[in-house]
């Protein structure tokens, strides 16, 4: 056995099951040990930031970390923005990142960067092998970590030498701190807030938009007549007919100010003071109102559930029936032009059962949530860190962990261009990924921002860096290239009959919504 | 004024005439200031990397430092491996990051990063704006860092509020320092070491296999009979008919050791010790024998140029006729199949004159140097630090920079993945690009690296990772649905015609070589 193959063991063993790889020479020996290992499944990109997204998305699902594979420094620089992303959602992940032989570093060979350096803005947990009989423990201390609520960045450095040198045993995972229960007073003191007589919201974030938890959450909203909130990105929020709703904070300031001007009391659970994306001169960061309390529940790594529970026991809500519960609602499928509002209509009308929603809609899609709450029950994933080319990683890395579920990816056409390698990786495992590619041929969201950052109306040079439309980005061709079927479509009955077809196609599908 | 307006006329007025970008919010005053200000030209890539590495392309033929625009720590991670690439080169960037408004950074919004932690592994120089009276000052530092030979990565983060808040002036960018002249006793210990009748070569890098610098190079080989090599990889080789010709040294390990066995003098010249581009157990990673001295004329950020002139005026060489001159040697074209020999025999009888030749050919085109020694003068661009993705960011920084001759793009079909992007930027500017990929279907060079570094021969799941050929990429589709156009061919024949084709054809122009 080499280092390579106790590592592969090591993690196959401490229940890392899927490896998103794109290797090159370094990494050779830890592919070769791929092949003599049992019980881990490697999917290649074509891409690094596909690897890491994908990961993402797999953990969202599957609650456990993947591990990922990449090439040496400028191989995990290229992932970087989607682990950006992953660490902003709690995402588990275990990186292995391979590097030149502990003998070679000395050469400052064209690849030689610094690995450390580079994977800690991004990573909770770094460390370098030191050596082939040691790999093992560092790849069971990197499960550790990447298990360690509420899911983390783990990245361990894999010199190649550490690689093929040998190693005589793989090793076992700790098990990693389970969620910390909350304290009796934060039980006590979002009791106390609740009890104030003040208008009162939950936030929910993290695991608090999980069915179980929204369930408690609504039983207490029945009991107290406080308002469920959440945030307006949340890593997966389990919705649809049957399942407590909470209201989304809007992503731009104004409407988020005015949503949130009325509370008095907002309690935090697994989630933080809402604050705006982005600066803009003359407008607040923080979204509540001066006199707003705050107190947490729970913070996102801490026990969210149990504490949710104990804040209902104590407020003898457990068997209140909950408030807020969304029915189901399928309207008739609209007609005309696509509009925003005509495409979340058709979702409403059509999302399938147990979807898995892949939200990186970006401006097409800030209205689908209320048009959608009576869909038939679905997890919606929505981009956590703000780095785009999420989605269609997300969606691959989701559709492995949860074959038997359709995956419904709504993409903004910009932010797919950073990661439509994905698309390859689709057709190859024959992923059910569906994808709506809205084509509004612009940086649209930028077009409300430059008003709003106050830079006054864009001219000739400022709107050319805005559009995509010169040329126009064609993604039935795009799709194709990349071995997915695709179409386009133009009115929203289009639409829903290209989307009924892409049901009973087997495999990825790509739709282009011209807008 | 505000900060933004100073810091793009304070670039205009350093020389810095285009500026990459891929912006976003926190850019947007930028964005604007880009349409008052004069002097600068703004291309949009779709992808960060597409940005770095078109700035890396430009740096090498005008000479100076294009700057990019980056969004947030994301971003610029998304640029980081073409950034990898470019420092390995010695190419100078003015890399301008946004960052959130400083009053924004303590709520930890969505895209919040170590913007600084990410830069530094990449950069020669970090440093973030203090406010907008000052980012001027900023601005004309980094203008300068990026000037200082051989060329450096310069990174300025910009706050949204050093960006939007008022500014009194431009800065000045002071005069970069000039490279260092070598000393004395470099001249003297380069002409004993040629004199001192053990075989020898001069093994030249960076600026010299510039036209000058091989021609003082050829002078000084007709006058001592020393060998003249030159690094695997070199930012821009100036070369064909009528220059005079370097041996490059192999990639493999055991080739190039063979040919650097004899040796027992190697004179540096704006070069390091040859090493091995990756470790493989029982290789050596110095590629040179033991018992050869190394002497160094010049280092990669000195005058290599004076250098070389002194050596041969040392010499009495200046006034030799330079040996190693290439003759011009246009065959007839070939026929048949499209093999690596095939297509070089091709380049060599059509090769445009005064192309710039992008290579990111990888492992299809190690054998086309020899093959088209002979061809009209041009210029080749290798990729420098071995990131892949180089090659068609480059051809498109290198397009915008010599707008009045032909960029030839030799790109293996697994590289362009990374970078794809960069074709729709071609489209849109117009660029006289034209793409060669070379579709064998498969990280081709990873099938021998397998088997060096002694991994014994790959299974199913190895296997699976090293081929792109399930689905097949069609490039003639993501060609057009990038807006560019495209053919196939399958044979050199269809080859010579489709190259005739591309060149009476204005704009890009991608070529599928089904290999």
């Amino acid at each position: 056995m080499n280092g390579a193959e106790s590592l592969v063991r090591t993690l196959a063993a401490g229940g890392v099951e899927v490896c998103f790889a794109n290797p090159g020479t370094s990494e050779m020996h830890f592919v070769a040990a791929l092949d003599r290992g049992e019980g881990m499944r490697c999917v290649l990109g074509l891409f690094e930031g596909v690897v890491t997204g994908a990961a993402d998305g797999y953990y969202r699902m599957a609650d456990k970390p993947a591990a990922t594979l990449l090439h040496l420094g400028p191989g995990l620089a290229n992932g970087l923005a989607n682990l950006h992303n992953a660490k902003k959602a709690g995402s588990g992940i275990v990186n292995i990142v391979g590097e030149h032989a502990s003998t070679h570093l000395r050469f400052d060979a064209p690849l030689t960067a610094d690995i450390e350096g580079l994977a800690r803005p991004m990573s909770h947990w770094v460390r370098t092998a030191s050596g082939s009989q040691s790999v093992a423990g560092d790849g069971a201390a990197a499960i550790t970590a990447a298990r360690t609520p509420p899911g983390r960045i783990a990245t361990l450095v894999l010199p190649a030498d550490a690689a093929w040198g040998p190693a005589d045993a793989i090793a076992r995972a700790d098990v990693p701190p389970s969620r910390r229960p909350v304290h009796v007073g934060a039980v006590e003191a979002a009791a106390a807030a609740l009890a104030r007589g003040r208008p009162a919201a939950l936030l929910l974030g993290g695991l608090a938009v999980r069915e179980r938890a929204l369930e408690l959450a609504g039983r207490i909203a029945a009991k107290t007549g406080c308002t469920l909130l959440c945030e307006y990105n949340v890593p997966r929020l389990q919705r649809g007919a049957g399942r407590v709703q909470a209201q989304r904070i809007p992503y731009a300031v104004d409407p988020a100010v005015a949503m949130l001007e009325r509370f008095g009391e907002l309690v935090l659970v697994g989630s933080k003071p809402p604050v705006a994306f982005f600066a803009y001169p003359d407008k607040p960061g923080l979204l509540l109102p001066a006199a707003c309390a705050v107190t947490t529940l729970a913070a996102v790594d801490e026990d969210i559930v149990g504490a949710l529970q104990q804040l209902a026991e104590r407020l003898g809500a457990l068997h209140v029936a909950p408030a807020g519960v969304a029915r189901l609602d399928r309207p008739a499928l609209p007609s005309g032009r696509l509009t925003s509002e005509g495409i979340g209509a058709v979702l409403a009308a059509w999302l399938p059962e147990q979807a898995i929603v892949v939200d990186e809609s970006v401006s097409t899609g800030r209205g689908f949530g209320p048009l959608t709450a009576g869909a038939p029950p679905h997890d919606w994933l929505n981009l956590m860190g703000g780095s785009i080319g999420f989605g269609p990683p997300a969606a691959t890395g989701a559709a492995i962990a949860a074959p038997d579920r359709p995956v419904i990816l709504l993409q903004a056409d910009g932010s797919a261009m950073y990661t439509l390698q994905a698309l390859w990786t689709m057709a190859r495992e024959g992923l059910n990924v569906k994808t709506l590619v809205f084509a509004n041929r612009a940086y649209q969201i930028l077009r409300g921002e430059y008003a709003q950052v106050g830079a006054g109306a864009p001219g000739g040079k400022a709107s050319d860096m805005l559009s995509l439309d010169r040329p126009t980005l064609d993604w039935v061709s795009l799709a194709r290239g990349l071995g997915v079927e695709a179409g386009r479509v133009e009115d929203l009955d289009a639409l829903a009959a290209a989307l009924r077809r892409a049901m009973s196609t087997p495999g990825p599908v790509l739709i282009e919504l011209v807008m």
